[in-house]
């Protein structure tokens, strides 16, 4: 199966920024190893970043062709993007939600998530760990 | 009168999901006709679509010159795009809302939109004839 | 098509009271021009006006024989009558709701229709041409 | 890794009711498979479940002793139970919080967790899979 | 010090719209003041414009290459943008939000910021003096 | 025992209308049905029905001469009439609440009676078997 | 100066209902104490009650003829009916709001008066006194 | 018919607490006079009560087996015990809700009942009265 | 009778600030005449002004040895002061809330008054005829 | 005077966690110092602690046999337990509620007692001492 | 150990007003009996009295000096005072807040203490012996 | 330009308190600074503190004589004296609003002002420069 591994805003700042959130490897390092652990299950995995929610959107719309199944950890926008929450509405693949933290342990504007009723399923709080349970979530479905 | 149509996030799915909100024709048919009924009252309807919120803003600015009025159905932007609202509110030509689906009619945070109050009217609920009627408004204004 | 045109409380005020909202033109003035506009589309469009809720519910209840659709500006009752809400919900022609004003851009009461998740459509902040508008989309059905 | 699985109220009536929800196996032999999963991963999984929030609590308290994590499905008490969120919170083993179906795509008292927050983490919406990734998330932590 | 000036949606349209808000001057004149005020202050004021909000948040993460401080005008984004809220965030260098009009004696949605809470500062309702003070905010820091 | 059943707006349109809530007999078969019932008790009922929410108020004022109790389906007036709920307050005879849906498992607005608090009680929920039991519940007092 | 004193539902009870809130005097008795205080301010006072809202907006809307003041108590309606607050409104002479009870010290739904906001002005608490207060405001005017 | 009758918390207090809301009969009293108006329909009921939410789950879901329908008066439980819900959600007999004091005339927070969108229908403020009308709803149904 | 006229905050400013709201007279002049007033009525009123909240407070505790009634215009303190609403609670002397502009027509904040719940009754929206009528409340009392 | 003091749930975990809220002696010891506490005032004091909302409840309906008052720690309880509110309602002695940390400086929901309306009173935030004058605010009754 | 003991607005009308919260004796009174009560406990406590929220404060921040602790009823500030608040936050003596009614058991407004957050302790429904109880925890500590 | 500063309750405790939040130096310290800068720009400045919110309306009320400009850290009046509020809005001179601490980043009740809509403009979280940029701002106008 291949996957798309989606990262919304400031996820790249991911290992310069509040490493008690977040850990102290980069997005680079992470993904590498999220690549690796697809492989071993038999999948694929590309990855993408953006800081722009047009484009989020853009990238889910195209997906449909190519993919299997969306992994999306979409930063901030997760809780106000009723644009991103529509695109994957109307996506016929399978999109799982991730949070690296606990967004209900956080501030408060971050416990809500619009996109989490259209997600296939949501994966929230363990870190880079989530990304890898999503990938299995997907190739084991 | 030259009109410009601006279609928000997702819209370019439209006929592609949702057939019960947003009937089975693509978008491009309904451009089409659209562009035909416009003809028809001795007018020229401009089409454009966009996921991309900013864009949307700038076609906005930009529309003053060149159009006479705009036809706009901001998909879920709508909903909580301030900054879009701002971008009519500053438009010397009137902008008409439109909703293809009866957005009281469906989930609690489709009832409001934040662009409403600075449109110069809103037409909702009609499918694709609802464009027509936003582009006769405008011609015959 | 036969269409039943029904207008709320205060819209007999109308052309006498803030002209702002409603325009300097008497209800007796737009009825004519609507009578007009709909022979010309080859409808027949009647005109009743009540400040009273039960009898605007008796209208809708009664239109089902006679008319095959109904343009309704409920007046201030959009705001809070549900009974008029059950009365256009259990009625089988389309009912299409009209405001001459941009109610979004007054009061904070006048932001929410009870009435809208049952209208077949709405048509907002068009003057008198936001009658001849629903008239033309009933006609075009 | 030895853990403990709490199922919460009702959930012993899976595969008896709701099969949209919740699939159509037994809360049996669900837990059966689960059990053979943990052993590939070379951890042990105790299976509980009660009606009574105040036997879960008292799970929660014991499980300390014997056990490295504890994977729990509250049921409806995710929403209400204070009690157990200081349960959790005073537990020095990592509690990971699993819902079957998309909690938030159903009724609005459902989106709220108060266990959230004191939970290492979340995962819903992947029906039965989810407690198999649970034990993973513990196991390979 | 070198100081990155951002204005957000809109603000280009200064002196084009709403006098009564924003005065009567352009953007490019009130740019062509505050660079030499700036360099009275012997600091240097690069200004940039955007109705992107990831073009903005693309922005803020590169300024810490190359600059002291930020000004920051996000326009409408300031109510609803946590994805720029977030960038703020994790930007090591402060950032200043500035407000040309007095945001609590206009619209409800306009007195909330989202990102006052992660900003070094915030200077309100003076103009395009705002913009000077902020500048002076940062040099003398 | 002399009853008076009134019926509020829209249930004459009891059988012609959602049947899943209402079932599929007319009012007047109904009516005959609780006449019959209420004979079998000892009893007499007479029934009306009015859309207007002013007959109502007069029939309640009216209904101390001649009548031991009111069984009172309100409708839509439920959920906002303050005028008929003082009615019944200052109403020396009982007056019992009937709905013949479930109200609490429909739209938001129906799960509130601002006449419940005054009524000397309320059956909810038992299609046209609730006006019986409403009967007799007066008839046995 | 001709003065219209209008009562809204359930008024018509008072001295038969809660004399705690009212008194015991009928409305027959306090229109006639009412009649005689007007005429020896050299000023004539209509009464009028009903319980139907439509009615009283009617003679609202009638009152700028042959009228120099409203005086009105309209009950419940006070508290939700947004048609009165129209009437009212577009009505060219003065509306005096009078509650015989201190409305502020009942009930939560009472403490909301949706006419005041185009009223003249407002009295309230002092029971039958207030009707004079008002027609002495209106007369002294 | 086999009808199982729960009562909840505190209600075995019933007869000698707060007599205004309960009447002065003990709970062994009023159980006895329905267990003799049951045999009266041709219909057995057995009672049992609890404080322990989890018992009356455990109950609820037991019951399927050898009654036909259950009344259920849940006390306080009623106004936050979503476990409850669900236990009667996935009921496959009738639930008929009852209570005997008005809790619409109460404090606030008895004025919602959570497993009111699931009962079969609600009894409310009859007294001991309501439990026999509802054994008559089930008994008749 | 003696009775207390108490300005509170601001209202020494009557005639220099907002003279849509407050109308040209100063406070003293305003004064002069309602002593005028009282007296024709056999009443004599004393005045006072505070800024003060404890002073305001202070004086109703006094007020009872020598007055027969009070007076007050709280201004702001109206919509906050708790404190100033338990002093007049306890008061055993009447207290007639005075607003000489119609603060239901003003900002939200001036909607809710913590006062009036205690107070005798109130007058609103009459300028400084409010004082007057407030005196003769209270002489003719 | 006998005394019963209820602790409620994870209440038997003090001394084992969160140190900076209930100090760092185990329920045992605070026990004993409370019992020996008690003894110099002459009373005795029995101590249960249980996490079963039902148990609570029970015990507390039944120490009206035997004890003269109740000291109450009910925990998370608190904040959601109507059910345990109804037993204190309805119990004849009277039940002081305690809580060893500030709940109102810790998160929202702690911030809400519903109990507290129905104690004769409440001693929060001074640790074990508040168990202690809470034993001898019951003695010297 | 010296305490000074503040009352706010209102409490020295105790025993002259609602005997029901209050009792019968007056401020005089219950001082006296303070002063015996801390003498005894080897202490010595001060008493003021003020209805000026200034003076509180002043008296809070100069009581730094000379006192170990201060016992604090601030009446009805206790409800909005923001000020007494951020007094008592950066007061390095321990305060102890005191209401002698069940402030939970009367109007909605009394059930928030915004100083409660950052007080010691508070003591509330025990009437004068309130105070003696959090004398005691003050010389006790 | 002559300049009023004037601080609100609890500013004199700064650099006795909360060091975090305003920093290590005296107000004493603080303001000979401020008069200082104040001097460099060719303006003098006043300095007053009070706790009590009455003196600071006086001195509002008073500075239009002898001032041009107000500088007011209004302390936590500024997050509920509308008494404050109405001060400023009818003084004639501008009235900048300072606070030392970025007010958003801390407790919820700090992040409304309610005197923000009526000053000239609000500079907050700079510290003591914040009082500086405030001068500066008046003394540049």
């Amino acid at each position: 199966m291949d996957i798309l591994l989606i990262n919304g805003p400031n996820i790249n700042r991911t290992g310069k920024r509040k490493a008690e959130h977040y850990g102290e490897q980069t997005l680079e390092e992470i993904n590498a190893e999220i690549a690796d652990y697809a492989r071993e299950l038999g999948a694929r995995c590309d990855m993408r970043q953006s800081n722009h929610e047009g484009e989020i959107i853009d990238w889910i719309q195209q997906a449909e062709e190519g993919y299997g199944g969306i992994v999306l950890n979409a930063g901030a926008y997760t809780h106000y993007s009723y644009a991103i929450r529509d695109a994957i509405e109307c996506c016929s693949i399978p999109v799982v939600e991730v949070h690296m933290s606990n967004i209900h342990a956080r501030e408060a504007f971050r416990h809500t998530s619009v996109i989490a009723p259209v997600c296939a399923g949501s994966i929230i709080g363990f870190g880079k760990q989530g990304y890898m349970l999503a990938v299995r979530a997907l190739a084991e479905r």
